[in-house]
Order: C-alpha cells, then sequence, then structure tokens
C-alpha cells in the first residue's frame, strides 16, 4: 500500500489568485519540498474538495493541470499519484521567457489550437485545408534526388561550416539577391535554419525588451512566440488592398525602439501583395521615422498571375532593412534552409549568436540547395510549378463561388497559398474546428493570425489537397457552417 | 564635399563611466536621432581630441568600437564618416539578452579567442592542434555517400516533420538507448539541431531564471554562453581523477533553483571518465538534494581503450535527468543531429518550445542518419574508427613525452579527442596563442574553458591533424614555448 499524502492547508478565497491555481503552487511545492514523494497516493478528489473546502471541479482542474505537467498521474483503479519531480517541477514552476507566455493571455487561446494543428497534420486521412506546406505530389523529386545522387559522388567530409553558412551557397544567395535588384555579397548573408530561426536570432540579439514590433494584422507572425518570447510587444496595424496602412504606426520613434515586420508579396494569412507605391512610401516613412523593417519574402517566388512589384529592400540604401528568404515555401521545407540579407555588421552578429545557439544549419542541406541553385533546377521547378498553384487557386476559386457565396467573401490571391475567407456571420469558431475535424477537415482558424476577431476567419489554402479533393473539402465545409447556422 | 558634423559636448571625467564608453554614447545618439546622417564626416582624429578634451587614443578606442558596430566607417584618404543607422544602432544599444552577456565581465576575455578561432578554422593550412572535430580524413565517405544514394531513390518529399522529429529515427534512437540500458521509447525522445540546440531549449523553457548551473570546472559548457545568456549563473566544481568532486555542490536547494551539467564520458576539455562509484554517488546526492541533471554523452561512444562505465541516466528512475546524445563527435557534426532523451511531458514541451524556434531539424539530415543506424554502417564505422583515434592518441602522447615533459603534465585519455595539457610555468596565453598562429598552429586556450586559470592549461586534440603533423606541431609549440620561456 502506497502512503497517502496529508492534507494541512486550504486556499484563500479572498485572493486574486483563482483558488485551483493555488492549489495547483500548493501540489507543486508539496512535491518539490520532497514532503510528497514519487509513488505517494492523493485522496480521493470527494476527499479532497472536502479538504480544500472548494468544489470538485475545482480540484479535478488542478489535478488536471499537474497531470500534463507529468508531476501527477492518474493510475486506473488505485487513484491519483505523484509520478515524477525534478524536470517537472522546473517546468511547472518556471517564470521566464516562454513559461510567462504560456501564462499570458496573448497565447491561451491560439496555443492549444496550433499543438492540435501539428498534431492532427500527422493523423491518416486527414484533410489539411488550411495548411502552409505544399503537398507531398508537388515535390520536386527527380530534381531533389538528382541533386542527392550527384552529391553522392562527391561529398568528402561534413564538418562545421563557417559562421555564416557554406560559403558558396552564401555566393549562390548574394548572386541571385542581386538579379533581383538586392545590392548583396557573400558577406551580407547568413544561412538561417527557416526564416523563423532568422526571426528568433534578431529577437534575441537586436531587438529590445519592451520594444513594439509592427505587424500587419491578420499576420502570421501572430501565430508564434518568437518576439514576445524575447519580451517585445506586438502591435498590429490594419492593411487595404494595397497593403499596410503604415500611417497608422502613430508612436514618436526617436529611440530605436520598435520595428516592422512585414509580408509584403503574397501575404501569410490574406494573400495581399503591397502595391510599389505603397512599398515606396512604407520606406520613406520608416526612414523618416527610423523604424527598421524586417521584410519577410518567403512567398516571394510563388506569384503566379502578373509579376509583383520588387522588394522593399531593393529600394534600401541605408541598412535598415533586413531581409529574409527561404526555399521552404517555394522547395522544401524539410531541407530547413533560409538566409538573412543586412549590412555586414549586423550579419557578423547574427551568425556568431547563431554558433552560439546550434553551430549553424545542416551542412548537408546547404550543400543540395546550392546544387539546385546552380544546376538551375530550382528555378525550372519554380516555373513549372506556378501553373500547377494557378490551377489550384482557380479550383478553390470555383469551389468557393459554387458553396461559399452565401456564407463569405474572400481574396483572389495572385500568388502564394492561401485563400483568406471571411464569415458572413460570426460563428463559434472553436465549434467549426471541432465539427470540421468530425469530417476530417483540418482547419487553420482565422483567430491563430488575429485574435481580435474571433469569430469571423478562416485561412484555407489550395496547396496541400489534391486538385480533386479541393472542391469537395470547400462544399463539406460550406454544409458543416450551414449546419451550424441553422442550429 | 560632405557636411562635417558638429562637435557640442564634453564627457564627464568625473563619471564611473570610461570616458570612451561615453564618447561611444553620444556618437550613437546623435546617429540615432538623425542629427548626424549617413554619409556625414567626422572632425579628424586631433580636432576630435581637442573638442572631447581627451587624448587621442580615447578617440580612436571610441571610434573603433563604433566602427565594429558598422556605425561609423572609415575611408581612405576621407577620415571617418557615418555609415549606417537602424539596425546598428539597434545593436550597439541592444541591453537585452546576449548584449548584456557581451558586455559581462565573464565573457569579455573568451569571446573574442571563440571568434578568432571560428575564423581561423578556415585560412588555408592552418594547424588546428585544438579543434573538436575530426579530420575530414577520418569522415566514413563511403557510408554517407552509400546512403545518399541509396535515400536518392527514395525520397518522394521533404515537408515539416512531426513535433518531436522524424518518428522512424525517433525509434531507432528510443531502441539504441534501450541497448545502453536506458529505458526509452519514442515519446522519450526530442530530436535537436546538436546538443547545443538541446542545452538552448532547455535553457529558455526549462531553467528559472538566476538559477545555478553547476559544472565540472574546466568545462566545454563555458566557452558558450547558453545558459548565461538565459539568465543562469555558471558555478564551477572541481573534478578530480573520477571526475566531478559533487560534494562541493553546497547550496541549499529546495526550490529547484539549481541543475547540473555534466560530461561524465570522456569528459571535454580534460579527457577524465568518471567512475562508476562516482556516478552512483553523484545520483544520489543530486537526487537527495534535488538538483537535476544534464547528462551530456557528446563522447561516450569514442571509448578506445577500456570500457567506460554506463550513462548515470541508465540508473536514473525518477525522470531527474535529461540525457543529450549526439552524432556530431562520432560521425558527422555537419548533419547537425542531437537528441534529449527525458520524461514524457518535458519532452513535449521542448519540442513545443523547438517548433517555435526553427520548426524542427533538417528532414534530410534525420532520413540519413537514420538509414545509417539502420543499415549498421554507423556502428561499424564507430568500431572501425576507434583503432584510429587511438593510433592518433598515442602518437600524441609520444609527442608530448619527447617535447613537453620539461614544460608540462597531460593527461592520458581512453577516449574522446583532447589531451588537457597543463604548463608548468605560467606564461601569456594571448601571447602563446598569437606566436603560435604565426607559425600557422591554431590553439584553443584552457581559459575559455575555466577562466580562473588564464595562463596555464591548453586543450590539444590529435583528432583533426594528420597523423605525420601531430608530431611536428607538438614539437612547434613546444619550441614556441621554451622560447617565450627564456625571454
Amino acid at each position: 500500500m502506497s502512503k497517502i499524502v496529508n492534507i494541512d492547508w486550504k486556499p484563500n478565497k479572498k485572493s486574486n489568485e483563482p483558488v485551483y491555481k493555488q492549489i495547483v503552487n500548493y501540489m507543486n511545492k508539496k512535491v518539490a519540498s520532497g514532503d510528497w514523494a514519487i509513488g505517494n497516493k492523493l485522496p480521493a478528489q470527494r476527499e479532497l474538495a472536502k479538504a480544500f473546502n472548494v468544489n470538485r471541479s475545482t480540484v479535478v482542474m488542478a489535478i488536471e493541470e499537474l497531470k500534463s505537467y507529468g508531476i501527477l498521474e492518474g493510475l486506473a483503479g488505485s487513484g491519483t499519484v505523484v509520478a515524477e519531480n525534478t524536470w517537472s517541477i522546473l517546468m511547472s514552476s518556471n517564470e521566464t521567457n516562454w513559461g510567462s507566455h504560456l501564462e499570458s493571455g496573448y497565447f491561451m487561446e491560439s496555443l492549444p489550437t496550433i499543438q492540435t494543428i501539428n498534431e492532427y497534420e500527422f493523423v491518416d486521412k486527414i484533410r489539411r485545408l488550411g495548411t502552409g506546406e505544399m503537398s507531398p505530389k508537388l515535390f520536386p523529386k527527380e530534381y531533389f534526388n538528382n541533386a542527392l545522387r550527384k552529391l553522392s559522388g562527391e561529398i568528402s567530409s561534413l564538418n562545421y561550416l563557417e559562421p555564416l553558412g557554406l560559403e558558396s551557397l552564401r555566393e549562390t544567395i548574394a548572386k541571385r539577391m542581386r538579379s533581383i535588384g538586392i545590392n548583396a555579397n557573400p558577406k551580407n548573408v547568413l544561412i538561417t535554419a527557416g526564416s523563423l530561426q532568422a526571426l528568433q536570432l534578431i529577437s534575441i540579439c537586436m531587438l529590445k525588451k519592451e520594444s513594439t514590433v509592427y505587424c500587419e494584422v491578420p499576420s502570421y507572425i501572430n501565430s508564434l512566440r518568437v518576439f514576445q518570447s524575447a519580451g517585445m510587444r506586438m502591435k498590429g496595424i490594419n492593411m487595404d488592398g494595397e497593403g499596410i496602412q503604415y500611417w497608422n504606426m502613430k508612436e514618436e520613434n526617436t529611440n530605436y525602439d520598435s520595428v516592422l515586420y512585414t509580408i509584403p508579396t503574397n501575404h501569410n494569412p490574406t494573400g495581399t501583395t503591397m502595391s510599389l507605391n505603397r512599398r515606396k512610401e512604407l520606406y520613406s516613412y520608416c526612414k523618416a521615422n527610423r523604424i527598421p523593417i524586417i521584410e519577410d519574402d518567403a512567398y516571394g517566388e510563388l506569384t503566379f498571375d502578373k509579376a509583383s512589384p520588387n522588394t522593399i529592400k531593393s529600394i534600401d540604401e541605408s541598412g535598415m532593412i533586413l531581409y529574409l528568404g527561404t526555399v521552404s515555401k517555394s522547395f522544401a521545407p524539410g531541407l530547413r534552409i533560409g538566409w538573412v540579407v543586412g549590412p555586414e555588421s549586423v550579419i557578423e552578429r547574427l551568425g556568431d549568436v547563431k554558433m552560439n545557439v546550434d553551430y549553424g544549419a545542416s551542412s548537408i542541406s546547404q550543400l543540395i540547395i546550392n546544387e539546385l541553385f546552380v544546376n538551375g533546377d530550382y528555378d525550372k521547378f519554380i516555373v513549372e510549378n506556378k501553373s500547377r498553384l494557378r490551377r489550384r487557386r482557380d479550383i478553390m476559386l470555383n469551389a468557393m463561388d459554387k458553396y461559399f457565396t452565401e456564407i463569405g467573401r474572400w481574396n483572389i490571391p495572385e500568388g502564394g497559398y492561401y485563400v483568406w475567407t471571411e464569415l458572413k456571420d460570426k460563428i463559434s469558431m472553436e465549434a467549426l474546428f471541432k465539427n470540421a475535424l468530425s469530417k476530417k477537415i483540418l482547419l487553420n482558424p482565422g483567430y491563430i493570425y488575429d485574435i481580435r476577431n474571433k469569430n469571423k476567419f478562416i485561412r484555407m489554402s489550395y496547396i496541400y489537397l489534391d486538385e480533386d479533393e479541393i472542391e469537395v473539402a470547400v462544399k463539406d465545409l460550406s454544409i458543416i457552417i450551414k449546419e451550424m447556422k441553422k442550429s
């Protein structure tokens, strides 16, 4: 028989801290101090409720939280026992970086949704209607495997690389940058493990705590915690058809206490491409107001209708723009290769931090993408793939016309992956997410990109489902929404 | 003619802040505010010294610092001009995370050395006598390229992976872990971009700010900034021939405010392997005192004399140890693949943070290493390579006997990469580093692993130089040291 622990304390109901949380902290402390040892049993829930003088549901909530940290464990037939200490305790009592954001209001809603999405993406036969990655069927198998085969005759070692990344790749990228009007040499280029890592490096070594990061709203960046985790505040600026309404960044910025994060081309999630005019005005405004810019060009090569305007970076002479490129959206996310282009001194600093974070991106990934850039297959694929993207876009827009005209509005993307859909009537997005899941449809609810509009938007993407599945999925989703509106 | 800026201020010589630093801040503010625009010229150094009422050398120091940030630029024939603002200003005025550590005393010494090492490693014909990576000549070309060739017929897509990493790889690793006595299933395994990233993830989401990280002293971990950057304090504990003297971790640890980082097998840089007895005692002590352990087993497979004791993790039943594995030292660092083994709830949390940091390690790297594990070539290489490592170790020890007996003492490593050499007499390590460089020898001075012993130790490694180069390099180094002692 394992020992049953003794409850010698009651929560303070007058405290500002929720009662269940007080119970969590109490139990936590008991395990941390060693008073409650691994294997010790808790009294039955009924008795706990009595001992704490609270409702049973409050006890259940506290126990569930401690179970999620692995501190308690429910054993069938023998109640709840103390399962672990040390690392679990550290995790549950953590007050730094990520911990505090897990507890902040901002992420309480989006985090579970994103975790659920991350999980369900690997469930068999799930229909990923909102996802941000290409169908495996679009993957350029032949080009990729040719590159592998070629390299398999050539690789004679695979050691750590230069702090900024493989030199030949940086030369290739600098050349590609110059071909789109961006003035760059290899020392202006840092290779990262995707653009997300570039953002992380920038946040931990370039930005001040409590500074403001402006972004479009909605924005992909709101689904992440990279800036908030480093102590920055996000501030959303509305968009119109030409892009971000920069004039609403009203603060005084004499101390470089704010930066702008923008996705000017084929914006995620709205699909908007910023007009050339807006780009120029935005640049002038930011220059005059000393707001450095992070330009995320992840979807820049994915324009399939008319050509997009030049990057903002191409009009930058002052070094105030850090440009982010990646092959994750255009070619293959699994390579985990992106790059930052900026002033030498800044790139050098970011590279030094990268060496302290993970010693550089995978060398084999860097060799592969360099081979694909140099032998021309990457660019061939980009061109070939455009017609496929356009056709998929058209299939989705046709289906939208057919099934969504009554219930929503949406943009007409000229590139990228997404149809940003606004529902005419509010609907519980959480319920929709669950109902869709029951029909094996995995959605990206709009609120993960814009918390202010909880029940209005859905990011739909035409990039993952097979062409013949797109219409069926759009139809099935419209039926679910119409059913929900009836009831 | 570009405008010459006007100096309207003088430093306060009574301030605690160094005068040169005051000048840096003044110029910084002038550029940040826009008063000094890009392209504006600074007065000549002589005039600046007069205007500030300081020595010319003070002016030079301030200008050099601002040049290093890219804010000022020296143009041949036309003096110093304002080169950049925005990002450079952000960088120079940054007070968060990395910034504050760059300015803390702890890193002021080691950082430039490590940056220099990182750079010089790529200089042609440099002799890397202290490096932590294998010679390209030891790289298992055939095994690696066979794996590439095999995969080049198989890869049909390369998308994002599960939050914890490629499932088949996690299964393979869990099996390998069980074969060395560690109880693990795939849910206990998180794939990381090398062990360094594992440490970073642990530091940002598991540890409390201002908590203590104990480590051996000297320790490889002191050459990094991963824990300090997340706000932890490092505390070195002396070692003896059996390993860390754990009983010196004297603090009261009732609040889980400290953890231990240890490399028990073929320790970096001392080469010490902790005895089985010490492992058991250490574990009991940490358990009793609630000090969670991070066990870094990077060199665990590199024992070439008698077998090493089992991992500490293999005696852990409470989940208090996070175990770090990697192929960087045993096979190829360029894959950037490591793993953490720990309780499910902890691994899940670390995996969620990893998704927020870089969306996972390179998929192709994960596929390659899984192939090499499964087809047996990885293990074949490990066995074959042992005799090569042993031979190299013997060559270096013979050379040490021949040339270093008068001037130093060293350990006899039974595995790993390093001969940790203590000089009998103190010598300026900075001067030695420079003198060695002039003979094309790149050293790892001991102070980057132990700041307390600045001028006594050198980490030498037998892993990079060719067998016939080792003796010559050891000899050349001994001559340099003997020369320095004479003068």
